[in-house]
């Protein structure tokens, strides 16, 4: 057993999943804003330097999982680990942010598509040498991510 | 608190943190296995038509955390939420790796710069739509990250 512990909540325009963006992709201007427990906020040093963010976060509004789920994105049931659906073992979102800056334990963002008060777990910089492979192959999502933008959630997942 | 379980383990060539590669840039061709718990094997289903997948796990190895840190590839100190050193407030690692095959209960990766034995917490698929920005800055990492293939890893975050 792994215990982790919120450090800090993410604030957004969302008070509900109903209706939301299911991406950054979808979330486009969406301004939003993570705060930093403060005894925490040293560790953001340096942060502002970089354009993007990934940020994990605790599903908190989601109880038990599914290892089968049809995905927003689609109409087939997909095995739960080929999708990012919330309903997972370890509830653990990851959404890659814009940052637009950072003011002690404050991180201005942009395009986030995150339910508010959800608890973060980590912030990392999204660095492409790190994160972005030469080439992909994106399976039962080939077609379907270009649909991102417009697609937005139900309360399937809850 | 959260309450996470490990799912799996991801086996490597890497007994141990030293000299080990500090990103997938460079652990290019490195081969590994992440071996799903049994009963979750059925969650892999379509994961195989994927190239790459975003591993999340625990850094076991790593307790406790500081808030300013000297990154392998940088010789000043960094706040922690603008590096990718272990040490962090929820030591949650996430590497980008490439997906070979998958076989009932074992995925089998690419490119992998994890330590043999670490407890796995989530895949999640890697999709360019949701996870690549359009344009990124990399603040101090800018020049550095060019360092990543060569650069190995010491002990300084045990």
């Amino acid at each position: 057993m792994i215990q982790l512990i919120p450090i800090g909540t993410i604030h957004t325009p969302f008070k509900e999943t109903r209706g939301m963006p299911i991406q950054p992709a979808g979330a486009k201007g969406v301004e939003g804003t993570v705060e930093v427990l403060p005894e925490l906020a040293d560790g953001l040093k340096d942060l502002d330097g970089f354009s993007h963010a990934i940020l994990l976060y605790h599903f908190h509004q989601c109880f038990g999982y599914q290892l089968r789920v049809t995905p927003f994105l689609d109409k087939e049931e997909r095995g739960v680990f080929a999708t990012r659906a919330p309903k997972r073992p370890n509830p653990i979102g990851l959404s890659v942010v814009e940052v637009t800056g950072v003011e002690s334990n404050i991180i201005h963002v942009k395009n986030i598509d995150i339910l508010d008060g959800t608890p973060l777990l980590d912030i990392k910089p999204y660095v492409p040498k790190f994160d972005t492979p030469e080439f992909s192959r994106t399976g039962w999502l080939e077609r379907t991510q270009e649909n991102t933008p417009e697609t937005r959630a139900d309360e399937r997942f809850k």
